[in-house]
């Protein structure tokens, strides 16, 4: 503190951003909507560090994605990198642990980080929620996490929605058909995958020739033959209304390729145990488009596209990675799972006003008008705390009492308590309304509506007061 | 996948570690509990990222904090950093946002990194759970966050504690008194911090020549004079009996020393509010032991200790830093806030049995006896999931029942639900209740019990089968 230090300009690093409390609030709902109805078909915490040796995470997401890795040496000289996901620390941790019970149902919700280009709903760190399902080879686990994955999106209210799922073995055996190498599979489904938003246009060109995306930067090209693009154009073009019929259409097109049989005999069987649980040809579709861009997937593939808002991309995805835990334990543990992009999710929820807008979680402002009585402003705060009602003292400069309810209000805070000599030498208080004035706003019709009484402002007894406020808080 | 990739052997970094589930849910509902707590006293909550700039973290930790931030050079050049803390991120913020309300009460909940010599309970990463206000010189704020360190204390079941508390414009005065340069002052208060830890005689060798550790590393001197460590013995020895005895003390002692003064008029006015909050003598103390580590106190700082486990050191710590955000602003705005060891907490909590062991939220398990009837298990399974009970559907090999109910068991379902060709020919199911063989365990009484009724086996309807579990269940 001798030298006066050098002023340091705040800023983030680019692709971060710092979270304010009303997304804050709007992530833990969703979070929790999320959370319940994975628990409900037994999914159990975990937590692992974001920090894994860089050995652990490299490899297995295919080449483009290794190179968005955040790595560095750390002070004891070890390769580090923080996590790319979830997933593969969840593969290293099953392989570290034998003693985990199997089958193995566990859930995550964590920030990864990505070294990607940002843009607009583009973050290098951004949160995740993971499920999956480690040791269990039938077809049951992954069409459960299709369920939960619908079941999910009907709790969030959105009714406009569908689920899509391939097979990376039919993929597999496409690219066999189109004389496409094993060596290049990892980079086709990652330019497949752009298909949603890049169009089937640009994805051809990325398979062949190479293009220049919006920012004019070049997108190299992987350089597949005429005849090779062309071959997965015709595949692409099969229709997915009905799963029955999509399936037939596979049959007939791979019907002596037998790696391909084994893929569609499993999309067949996770159609099957949808119909038993009623879920419809509309929210979950055989779509041979899909392809999802990491490495690791060897089975089933899917994803969830809000209807109302496709240019979001999935909101879900996930699939079977039958040999990650292999590369860990030297033996395959079978394991299916899926991630939500939570952020992406809470953009789209945002968008449509699926989630009701709240500010703040503080119901009471204590205004403190007199200087002279700030001893009963705090008492007054600590009678409200003790009743389990959230309080504010306003710790700001006594007096002023407008700028106070601006201050209350700007945070959306519903109610203030006023009280000066007056008030108080007749032993009251008075509670004003806020939310009265701001219903005229737009978009109060999207907002959680605080109370449940009408009023504009009430004078009361200021031992009755908690009492009072506790009547009209629709919120516990 | 053409080459046989290396097989990876599976570990973590030295000092992190991976949570299983029985932790996380013993975490999660702590967290609720301070969370609770906080927003009650009206702190929102608030999120930044992991990454920072090294330059936003370096500088105000102090020289030996500063080498412990986890920093690299990110793929675009930017010399970045882990977070370190939760305060000098939050000053940033305030600093880049001039449009935040002010005061400006926000809470954050997250992991930190500090590349720390790794030991028992001592980890590289590990949660803080941060409140602070900022923008309040009062000192009714600091108050505040002592009174909200009390409740959540009581709220956390954990009678036997006390928070003590002091003042860094004392401590500078002292270092002025014993002729300690303020070059010195944040390496002095670091190895005062170790008092409780390291014991007196080992803070007078660091303080003098330095030491050996218990694991026989060196730990280098300050190299102060005999007569400097011992005003700072005599200091030490003031007793934290009653706030007025050691306010009487402090204020002979410092009768001339304006800073100091300021320093005793804030305590004073600290111990008043904390009086008329109802905070007696034995929960909060005045305690010139008091340091704290980190180098940007500039006013009160206080910590709470556990007096069942005073070795575990302090599970709240904190203070006000008036400095911080001046660094980034050029303005200096008041701040003050506390950091709980949301880690060291729930060591301390399970070590004391206050928090119940919980190892699921899985109530029901769905065995698979008889493997033509895997479409009657499904339905089963779905028919509670919609009715809202957390069930797993057994997804290993089916048959061997022994085998399914251990592994029940080993994760602590309290339900299974058992049912062959006999039972589903006559429409009917059977209850098995794990609960009750379990009850004769050590760790019984500490457990949370799932169920409000005995019984060892039942046989219902199956279409009865939800409504049943529902009417058992003490957990909603």
């Amino acid at each position: 503190m001798a030298d006066k230090p050098k002023r340091i300009t705040p800023r983030l690093l680019k692709g971060f951003r710092d979270l304010m409390p009303e997304t804050m609030l709007a992530r833990r709902r969703l979070i929790e909507t999320v959370r319940t109805v994975y628990e409900r078909y037994g999914f159990v915490p975990l937590d692992t560090p974001a920090l894994e040796y860089l050995e652990t995470l490299t490899g297995e997401y295919g080449a483009d994605s290794t190179k968005e890795i955040y790595d560095f040496t750390d002070r004891d000289g070890e390769r580090v990198a923080l996590r790319y996901d979830l997933t593969v620390p969840l593969a290293r941790l099953v392989a570290q642990y034998p003693e985990l019970p199997r089958p193995f149902r566990r859930y995550q919700v964590a920030p990864v980080w990505r070294f990607d280009k940002p843009g607009p709903g583009r973050f290098r760190e951004f949160w995740q929620f993971d499920a999956d399902t480690v040791g269990c080879a039938q077809m049951t686990a992954d069409a459960e996490i299709i369920c939960a994955i619908i079941d999910t999106l009907a709790a969030l209210n959105i009714s406009s929605f569908h689920v899509r799922f391939s097979n990376r073995k039919i993929l597999n055996a496409l690219l066999t058909f189109a004389g496409i190498g094993p060596e290049h599979s990892a980079l086709v489904f990652r330019i497949l995958d752009k298909l949603d938003k890049a169009g089937l246009e640009n994805v051809k060109l990325e398979l062949g020739p190479g293009r220049v995306d919006r920012s004019g930067d070049p997108i190299p090209g992987l350089g597949l033959e005429h005849a090779a693009i062309e071959r997965i154009e015709e595949f692409l073009s099969i229709p997915a209304h009905s799963r029955a019929e999509t399936l037939a259409r596979l049959t007939d097109l791979f019907h002596s390729t037998p790696t391909a049989e084994i893929g569609i005999r499993e999309l067949e069987e996770i159609s099957t145990l949808l119909v038993k649980a009623g879920v419809d040809d509309l929210h979950a579709r055989i779509d041979v488009s899909v392809a999802r861009g990491l490495g690791y997937y060897t089975g089933p593939i899917f994803e969830a596209v809000l209807d109302e808002s496709p240019q979001l991309g999935s909101v879900f995805g996930g699939g079977r990675y039958d040999g990650l835990v292999q590369r860990f334990l030297g033996q395959a543990i079978p394991a299916v799972g899926t991630s939500v992009g939570v952020d992406r999710l809470l953009a789209a929820l945002t968008h449509l006003n699926r989630l009701p807008v709240q500010k703040t979680i503080v119901a009471v402002l204590i205004t403190t008008m007199d200087k002279s009585r700030m001893d009963d402003y705090w008492g007054l705060t600590r009678q409200l705390r003790q009743a389990g009602i959230n309080t504010e003292m306003y710790l700001g400069k006594p007096g002023q009492i407008g700028k106070q309810l601006q201050y209350a209000d700007r945070q959306g805070i519903p109610l203030a308590v006023i009280a000066g000599e007056d008030e108080f030498s007749r032993g009251e208080v008075s509670v004003k309304n806020l939310e009265e004035g701001r219903e005229k706003s737009d978009e109060a019709a999207d907002r959680q509506s605080w109370l449940t009484a009408r009023f504009g402002q009430q004078t009361i007894r200021r031992e009755e007061l908690a009492q009072f406020i506790h009547s009209i808080l629709s919120t516990g």
